[in-house]
């Protein structure tokens, strides 16, 4: 292990013990059972670069559900797959709104603001479901590639979960069935959706399989193409706009960076050039993301001075 | 004049002949008289490195109306004369709406969603009012010293047609102070509000005097620190995620830079650690951008390879 | 045929006379196929009062879709199973917004604004399907038994199309079931709503089976009591306040009578004391309101002096 | 004096004692200091009939101030000085927000619901101010010769307290002039309402100088016209829909009589055919209605079987 990493880790253990307390200000994900009853003073970070540094700590291997986050994946995965003709059906502008806002969709004529609010995530998991004979393993295989780890798998505890409180879900999905904008059924859509929610990964993991959105698109560990240059900074701008619900604004205000959180308690960030930074701890704020998670990438961002807007 | 220089010189002026005739796709803001006489088919372009280079094409010595622009000056100044605790009367949120509703500002009880949004730069416009003896000299001044020039001052047509015509401001203004967000009386916040709106400036001007946001405060002519850095990342955070209005996540998507656009038709669109590029061109879409505007920077951004998302 | 009678039959053939080209104002309802075929010149009316008479004009015995007019017998029904209670699980304002409306069903925690629209009428097809072993059956039992007429029956063409294409109602129901407001599947309470939609009644039989409402909740025939004088009184009160969508207001301004209509083209207005009266004819306006029917109602209570507000 | 009254009389100072306890239940207005001083402890109410009875009980003859009451003189004025034209520029529909909203206003282009929300009585006020040389002499005037009593007067201290606290209606008038509905200068207009909503009466006043609108327009004690037959049926209808701000359906539910309430604590209620009640009591329940108020007119409807939907 060379200095550079040495020195990584060593910041990364310092924040974590400066973060030890903080898990208190949250409060668990608890709208389905699976999630509410994680540990809620389990920590990690890691921090995978495009150069090949791979550092960790604390509960960094431990498996979480990526939930949201796997919001990325899915529109990384529609875009390569249906092109820009994607952009007729969802928009790439910050909503304003909670996440969950049905209210926007209506007005709006089921036509959501953009792919990472949950009507957007909904309308990718319909292009994906329509668009592959088993949207749901091609998901996985997608995952798992990325990561290098054959392992990832679906929580089923946490799917089961989601299926029986996903009213909402049902509802948004409906409402842009009822404009026209789900191909597929209802029912077949939001069965991948809530598959891809319920995906266990670990920090590493999530830091490692983003790595291509730091560097225009290319996988550097195996230097292939995951998706184009372009899209990778159209996706890095989704993320800085709106990845972070309705604290967005304020995320860019105060760390800088393209960034996706989970109610899991998972918060990935981009830094273009650089790397990928995975945060995991379960308390959420009131936006429903990780309080925890917002410090440790908000504390070693400033360190390391990796703000996008200096 | 350098190679770089008569490089950069040759792109602006290929540039502002590829869009030569797209003046015809936007549409000159007429809501008052003394905008709507403007000339459709002017255009230019101007850009300002932090290392000393200044670079201008077609119309860029042309005086226009910078309106919204002047938002972005007006915050600098309120957060330099009352620090942090002008977050707590507006947020730093994109607003998801257009940039004049009334709506949020009601249910959010008058506390605007960012200082970029019309209700946002009253509010601003407040905290100079009632800070500063005679705001609108010190507004003034804080310009001319900026752009290095003493001519720089209100156009007093438009500013009377702004009174004239400013009664969904009026309407923004009382709602505030309906909440008891607007310390000063609404005329007078109107008054500066609509004056600093009014003022005069080229893209030139304008691209030189915000250099300092692209050099962490710094204006690298004079080494004053005209800002903290802190505050330089967290205005280019907010003219990224709200700075265009209801295109803002659109302008992230497609060119990656923070910008402010003002219904004069000028776009002035910062790039950390590089410099500052102003075009204008006075035909607007139906967002209030310029179209040429944003064409003009788009088109340098891609082929400098300026995004700060990569 | 007493000279009343006579008197009266010739006022409805007058007004149906006067009206016979004002079809061409409005248009048949085609959001499903099976409504869109009806033919649009179809037009009748028919008055039944409390003392006994019934008379009617035109097409007044042709079946039509009753469709919303079905809410007044649920709403009915449903009071009288669970009494008093069901006011905490839906309120008796009007909506101000169109009656397909989910916005405010999200912002007001899922408690529909009034039971005669969309949402209200789905809680309340919530509340029969939860306390009836057999919902529909119950439904069609009652309905005959205040027409008099057991051959009443449902389209089922008309319910197959309402099926398909019910995404909208689907996502107010699963909104309404995400905030705890639904007891039962979504699937069987969508199946109860969409089954009483597509009854098929004519004028005659509407007319009839309503009287109990002009008559302080006794059936004036049979001396039966359908639901005590209070209920008879609030459910005239909805009506007048929101039977029309989002033209009640105009309504009670220019008729003054509470009143329901149906997208199939049907319309019923209560006169407390007097009687019935029950218009038809397919086009509808851009409010989902009868033109015709609509018209109809308007001349008879004006002829015969039965506005509430004199 | 005969029995009818002496009965009447007994049932009213009856209805006054059972409500003795229960103004604790409200919160007087305190939104200008000017109202806020009012004993929470006084009560009144009176019964004027249209064919000469008049009877009251309690602090009937204590002056208050009318506030919203007087939208239902004003918009009697308005439409006999512009006819018809006046709903070109306002609505009749309940706006199921709000009486002071001013979202759905920007969402409807600056045409308000209806004539007795804030909006629409602003707008009713710019008609007034735009008609007549002195408006608000001829509004006192106006409801002076209504009262028979030439001693009726303005508040100057409540219209200074409106003047200094105005903000939102200010917002609401400089709104609807930005669309374009406001004819005379915001200040004048804001001048005229605040004006009339600083008249003071008392219910034996207020009732009187109302029962031409339960008696087809003409003032039974004068046989003069004050409106059409149509006009005072258009006016009852508006008041039944939407006369209690956002708690008008369930009055109409609970009570049903047409009604018009104001913060200063005063109710009225047409009774078509009948007479006028009017109640006060000062504390408000959340809605911006007289708790007690309320009461005294729902008892007082429900003794006597005053309810138009029976």
């Amino acid at each position: 292990m060379n200095k550079n990493i040495i020195d990584l880790q060593g910041k990364l253990e310092a924040l974590l013990l400066a973060q030890r307390d903080n898990f208190h200000q949250g409060k668990v994900a608890d709208y389905i059972p699976a999630l509410a009853v994680v540990k809620p003073d389990l920590m990690g970070i890691s921090v995978a670069t495009i150069d090949g540094k791979v550092v960790g700590a604390g509960d960094y291997q431990h498996a979480f559900s990526i939930q949201s986050i796997s919001k990325v994946f899915g529109l990384v995965m529609a875009i390569n797959r249906i092109g820009d003709s994607i952009w007729q059906r969802v928009r790439m502008e910050p909503s304003g709104q909670p996440f969950n806002s049905i209210i926007q969709l209506q007005s709006e004529k089921g036509i959501p603001r953009n792919p990472v609010i949950n009507a957007g995530a909904i309308l990718v998991s319909d292009i994906l479901t329509s668009h592959f004979s088993s949207s749901k393993l091609a998901f996985l295989t997608f995952i798992r590639k990325l990561a290098g780890n054959e392992n990832i798998s679906i929580d089923n505890q946490v799917y089961l979960s989601e299926v029986k409180h996903g009213h909402l879900n049902a509802a948004l999905a409906h409402l842009m069935k009822s404009f026209g904008n789900i191909d597929s059924k209802v029912q077949d859509v939001l069965s991948h959706y809530f598959t891809q929610c319920s995906i266990s990964m670990n920090c590493e993991q999530l830091a490692q399989s983003l790595l291509f959105l730091a560097n225009k698109g290319i996988d550097p560990r195996t230097e292939k193409v995951i998706c184009s240059a372009r899209d990778a900074h159209r996706v890095n701008a989704i993320l800085s706009t709106s990845g972070m619900y309705d604290q967005s604004g304020e995320f860019a205000f105060s760390v800088g960076l393209p960034a996706k959180s989970g109610v899991g308690g998972g918060l990935i960030s981009i830094v273009p050039g650089y790397g990928v930074i995975c945060a995991w701890s379960p308390p959420l704020n009131h936006y429903g993301n990780s309080v925890v998670g917002m410090n440790l990438v908000a504390s070693i961002a400033e360190e390391l001075g990796l703000s996008i807007y200096h």
